[in-house]
């Protein structure tokens, strides 16, 4: 059912039903698109806000990508039908909307290319699109071929459903000069003021036909009729009905009829895709809608997504995983790198957190973007909820409410940055506000720390205000009473490594001035927050400590055990309560839940995340962000075996009963698989099918930094390898500072980590004088 | 294919696909439904805004109600399958989802009720509903009748999608105490001050049996399987799966299986509907889910909506208006000023007008809404954009948007009021506003007349700001300066029809005052907009003059012409020019559009009305509102013959090929027929379906104050008919302060109209002294 090629950087699924609503994104620098196995698809570009060229039947609202979206017959999506010309059968590529039992169904995901191969009634499809790097548009190949013996006449109808553009103004009719259908909309608006916004939106969508079709069809309606989308009724006539759209839905069908030898083949391409104006969409035909752009385009989109292809490469024991990671994981972090989830406000802790994972592919990129939020801190130190990334943004929906932990991001982003690059003049430089105040980019990071050891209460607690990391936890501080236990130990950890960069750039006075608050911090989230085996989640205005053993929902938090972890303020004792606590209560097939157990309903002192089901989302689902914290606080304290299971977790597979329980392709790490493992088998582990998620940062840094051990210093590469007690030995390629490590790890009769670059073997575990363009050849020994 | 009972007051549909989006709609004081003859339904409640319990299966906007609504496969609606056990045959009633070819259909819309009845393979199914008049619920009977005449074994599956209520939190499941499915969600917010409202909006979705199902579906995705809804597959199965929807889209289905003899059949009743938590259900079902509350439900709506059947009964030789005119128009007058669209910030002008039409069905409602209007006028003495009428409501949309002509509609309400009841104390009712200004209503009434004379530029024209009665003609004076040549000849009507109020309340003062501005407004209209043969519709910010002849699109308007001759604007022989050439450039088959040549493209300088679809809603269409203004003029003007006819055309029919060209019953009058009828003869006279207009109230007074010229006065009733000249006479009986006339009108050789009461031949044409409670027999002689 799901098979790859043999470095995994492609994944095919067999069949359209075991695995539904799997699928996989392509997006380039202005889009994105995600599509299903089965033919449905999401895309949106930006103008700079994001919009939609293909939509629902419905007015949708406009909101958030969703998580666990529902297909339905009229979704739209990327269709070919075919009809036998001879015995009248239909069937659909890739499967919706006839969804015929097919002959041969390959969905076949590469890393620069979505494709699918259907074979029914002796007639094979291949459908395939790509995306140029720069421009909005799928560029497709429908290409058919006759398997039989014997001469075929058929029918083929791409269908790209346009769907319910606008309540203003709707319609779509052929082109002929420009070979297309072109739905053209306004965008609906009410306030004058909004016009001179409105107008320069690409409101026309088009369909571009390389081959002139002999006919076409632009009225969804027309081809509908009483048919369905199973058996449209306009494929019962010899020929579309050729009829325009005139306020109402508009769709974009073709037809090719074709006598097919024996053998034989047609291949067909088009390109799809919104614009302002004609002008515009000539441009576009010009410079795409041919073989050879097609080509071109196909070969520079390849060298793009190679640009990200991060700085890892593993051969361990786990085939699965290896696939993973040298293929798919950087992918992801780069796409986020990249273009910042397609939006033009990221949160800030998004932001700081996106861009730290691009310190392992481009950092050049990490420090234009941390100098561009610093740029927007705010006049008191501390970080505003979303960063404006476009002329004329606006921060928007969640960025309107007010969150304590942006500045925490800070110094851990800074720290990778850092460790990649030991970059640290960037420390010095100046970075100007919009309040008019200048300081470097050290002087921001300590006021940030400041702000943080400011915004807590007489007992030492970080105060929550209408949220943390956890967005919708909106009521513990509402009255700006309620604390944070996780902010509380995730400022000691901001603190702490926010001293080290000091540190290490030469100023112990404000190393050791953080090094206090942190001790400080801690000791105030161990006399209040400590539980006696965990530490807990917060105190309520009320003064209701939460995420404590009395809770019968709620009960235990990882994101305050994993940050108590890294910021010292578990000791080892404690951690040795926490970890079996964590296994016990958290632990599920599908990796470990947020808390436990979820919240049946409102806890009106807690907030909105006690609101959504039980399992999903943020209430008690196994959100990876947060399983990404605690695998990398496990690397910290040599967990490796316990990292190791919970990072394998994350990925689908590798058996076939667990991809189809999550429903996805090894292909990306969703936001969250569904939690409620006991109370709802059936839902547990599902995906979300949402890319847009912090996890992959921590992740490629768990990978990275704490299962191949390869971590940047100011002076060179450290070698510590953690590898899960049943390895042997695993082989990394490196490439840090411009130079490539070939790393051969093997258990060896070592006492401690032992390091031979080239034959030599080293006084201690770091590799110094790295130079720019040279390979090691690094032989690591770690201890049975 | 369309039939009617002879009195008019149910229309039945033979055929599901002649006229496939022809619906009718029931409302009570909370909620409304619109239901097609498919099957396809749109409801929403009030709490206090505007709600669904029913949903697409996409996140919709939140948004107005559509015109010209697309239906696809997974539109909500209410269904019902039908399984025969034996043979394995599958229909559904009404017609959708599985669309069968069916042996009989019948959709049959009453005043107070709407039912289908559908037949195949031998099984009859009957469908109906019926609404409570204060609770926001729907009661469903669903009778299957076994017809043919051997046993048949079948199973019934009523289906009544839920669709996707929330991203926040969706599910459902089956309840076995209530003995039905119920769904809970939470509406979706993120502001924590959001909350409090949030928490108490009816979030669950209820479907409760009186009889007990073997087995029921409360998930959609479960129960389509890889069928589609015409072949579900849970329906090859013998039972319904019984599971339940966690974070999935919840639907509701159940299972009966029966054996039925030869003509035999079984009855089901249903409750569906909004709550907020169990208790509430609970109550629900112990109101109405039993066979006599059904039937005491269905009383006490019949009352209801007999409560709103009007002053008005015609007998005339077009039995087509006569239906419509004695069943359906009171009614859906009554609808508008009962609840006000189900809007708790209705616009002024609408708010007015709504009321306006109430004067001839329940007075004391107008009383109220007139006081209650003028309780939020400004302290300028202009009246505000929107009428607030529920605790807590805003402005939303539009009603933020500044528009001009709000005042206009205050004079014309009040005389349609007073002639109904000659209620002159509401003229000394003392108003209070927020403001804190305390004026009589006589005041109030000068105050808006004042702020019209003042709100005019140095040349005497009214300023249009973002709009007058045409909202999206945003653009003409959105800096300032730009005026409105309808609102400037309106202003003059409004002016003069105050005076003659105040003339009739013995303050001849007031009323010379208010004459000399109609006369100086009129003179600046005839100065600067006066065309040659039309007024023109207004002048730009940059001082362009636009309805005028040198116009390419939007060349000829109807509102300036309209209210020209009715504000006394436009002379004798101006008149005579203009009927013309609204004849020959307005009027088509389906009405007079608004406006002619209609835009093909935004015009910058006019504004958004220029960006819908030409012939559709306020560009070019058959915008009834402003139809019904002019028939009112024509009858000012005695052209009876122009009145009657474009009346007429507001009403579907009366031959099969207009009702299919409409697509619409003739149970209601659209906001528009679509126009363009030139450009684009396929679409033009498509119904918009939707029942929310001003047109209605204006096109009540057309037939009671127009054509059968029964007008209120001062001091009694005036008799003044105006039939077409090719009819020799009608019957009418009007109510009027009480008592009841029953007019016999008959072309007679008289000069003038001659009036006989009671066998007494009055001197004028005026009954006055008319005593509550009588009945008069009136003959009226009008002249050959």
């Amino acid at each position: 059912m799901l098979r790859s090629t043999p470095t995994g950087d492609r994944y095919e699924l067999t069949s359209p039903t075991a695995m539904p609503k799997a699928g996989a994104f392509l997006w380039n620098q202005k889009m994105m698109i995600q599509v299903t196995c089965r033919g449905y698809a999401t895309s949106q570009f930006m103008q700079p806000e994001p919009a939609k060229y293909a939509h629902a039947p419905t007015i949708e609202a406009k909101t958030f990508m969703q998580p666990e979206q529902n297909y339905y017959a009229h979704h739209p999506g990327r269709f070919v039908y075919i009809k036998d010309e001879e015995s009248g059968k239909l069937f659909s590529a890739p499967y919706e909307p006839v969804r015929a039992p097919l002959d041969k169904f390959v969905f076949s995901v590469g890393k620069s290319d979505i494709s699918w191969t259907v074979e029914n009634i002796g007639i094979r499809v291949e459908m395939s699109f790509r995306l140029p790097v720069q421009d909005v548009a799928e560029l497709w190949t429908i290409k058919v071929t006759n398997l039989s013996d014997r001469k075929r006449k058929i029918s083929v109808y791409p269908y790209f459903p346009i769907g319910y553009m606008s309540w203003m103004n709707q319609e779509a009719e052929w082109n002929h000069r420009l070979c297309g259908i072109v739905a053209s909309s306004k965008t609906p608006y009410q306030k004058a003021e909004d016009y001179p916004k409105m107008k320069h939106l690409k409101d026309k969508t088009y369909f571009l036909c390389e081959t002139e079709p002999i006919a076409w069809e632009a009225r969804q309606e027309a081809f509908e009729g009483e048919g369905r989308l199973d058996a449209p009724s306009a494929l019962e006539q010899e020929q579309l009905g050729n009829s325009d759209a005139r306020y109402e839905t508009p769709t974009a069908v073709v037809q090719y009829r074709m006598e097919l030898a024996p053998k034989a083949a047609e291949e067909y391409r088009f390109l799809f895709g919104p614009a302002l104006d004609e002008a515009e969409i000539d441009h576009m035909k010009e410079t795409y809608l041919n073989e050879k752009s097609f080509i071109d385009v196909s070969d520079d989109y390849e060298r793009y997504i190679e640009r990200g292809s991060g700085c890892l490469k593993i051969e361990t024991p786990d085939k699965g995983l290896d696939n993973f990671v040298n293929n798919w994981l950087a992918r992801q972090v780069y796409y986020h790198g990249d273009v910042n989830r397609l939006t033009t406000d990221p949160q800030t802790r998004n932001y700081f957190q996106d861009n730290m994972g691009m310190s392992y592919i481009k950092p050049e990129v990490t420090r234009k973007a941390i100098l561009h939020a610093l740029s927007q801190q705010e006049h008191t130190g501390s970080m505003p909820d979303g960063i404006l990334l476009a002329e004329g943004a606006e921060l928007k929906y969640i960025n309107q409410i007010p969150h304590t932990d942006h500045c925490v991001w800070l110094p851990i982003a800074l720290e990778i940055y850092l460790a990649e690059t030991a970059d640290y003049a960037i420390l010095d430089e100046k970075v100007t506000t919009k309040n008019g105040d200048t300081y470097t980019v050290f002087e921001r990071s300590s006021r940030a720390m400041d702000w943080l050891l400011s915004a807590r209460d007489n007992r030492g607690l970080s105060y929550i205000a209408q949220g943390d990391w956890c967005d919708p936890m909106n009521m513990v501080g509402v009255r700006g009473i309620g604390v944070s236990g996780w902010l509380t130990v995730a400022t000691a950890y901001a603190l702490k490594v926010w001293a080290n960069i000091a540190e290490q750039h030469s100023r112990p006075d404000v190393a050791a001035r953080y090094r206090a608050g942190a001790k400080e911090v801690n000791a105030a989230a161990n006399k209040h927050l400590w539980d006696g085996d965990w530490f807990a989640r917060g105190i309520t205005d009320d003064g209701v400590a939460f995420g404590i053993k009395k809770d019968v929902e709620g009960r235990i938090w990882l994101n305050p055990q994993t940050w108590s972890i890294l910021g010292g303020a578990a000791s080892k004792e404690q951690i040795s309560r926490i970890l079996p606590q964590i296994d016990e209560h958290l632990t599920t097939p599908y990796g470990v839940v947020m808390f436990a157990p979820p919240y049946s309903d409102m806890r009106e002192d807690v907030g909105r995340v006690t609101q959504k089901y039980p399992g999903q989302g943020e209430n008690g689902s196994v959100y990876n962000h947060a399983g990404a914290f605690y695998v990398w606080s496990l690397y910290t304290i040599g967990e490796a075996d316990r990292a190791y299971k919970t990072l394998r977790q994350m990925i689908p597979g590798p058996s076939e009963e667990d991809y189809i329980q999550r429903g996805q392709l090894p292909v990306y790490i969703p936001n969250y698989y569904r939690g409620a493992w006991k109370k709802y088998p059936r839902t547990a582990g599902r995906s979300s099918q949402l890319f847009n998620t912090g996890t992959v940062s921590w992740v490629y840094r768990c990978f990275v930094e704490g299962l191949c051990g390869l971590k940047g210093e100011k002076d060179g590469l450290s070698v510590n390898p953690q590898l899960p007690s049943n390895w042997e030995g695993i082989k990394v390629t490196r490439l840090f500072r411009g130079a490539s490590f070939e790393v051969d790890v093997q258990r060896r009769d070592v006492k401690g980590v032992e390091v031979v670059v080239d034959g030599k073997k080293l006084a201690g575990a770091k590799i110094t004088g790295v130079q720019k363009g040279k390979t090691y050849k690094v032989q690591v020994s770690v201890p049975k």
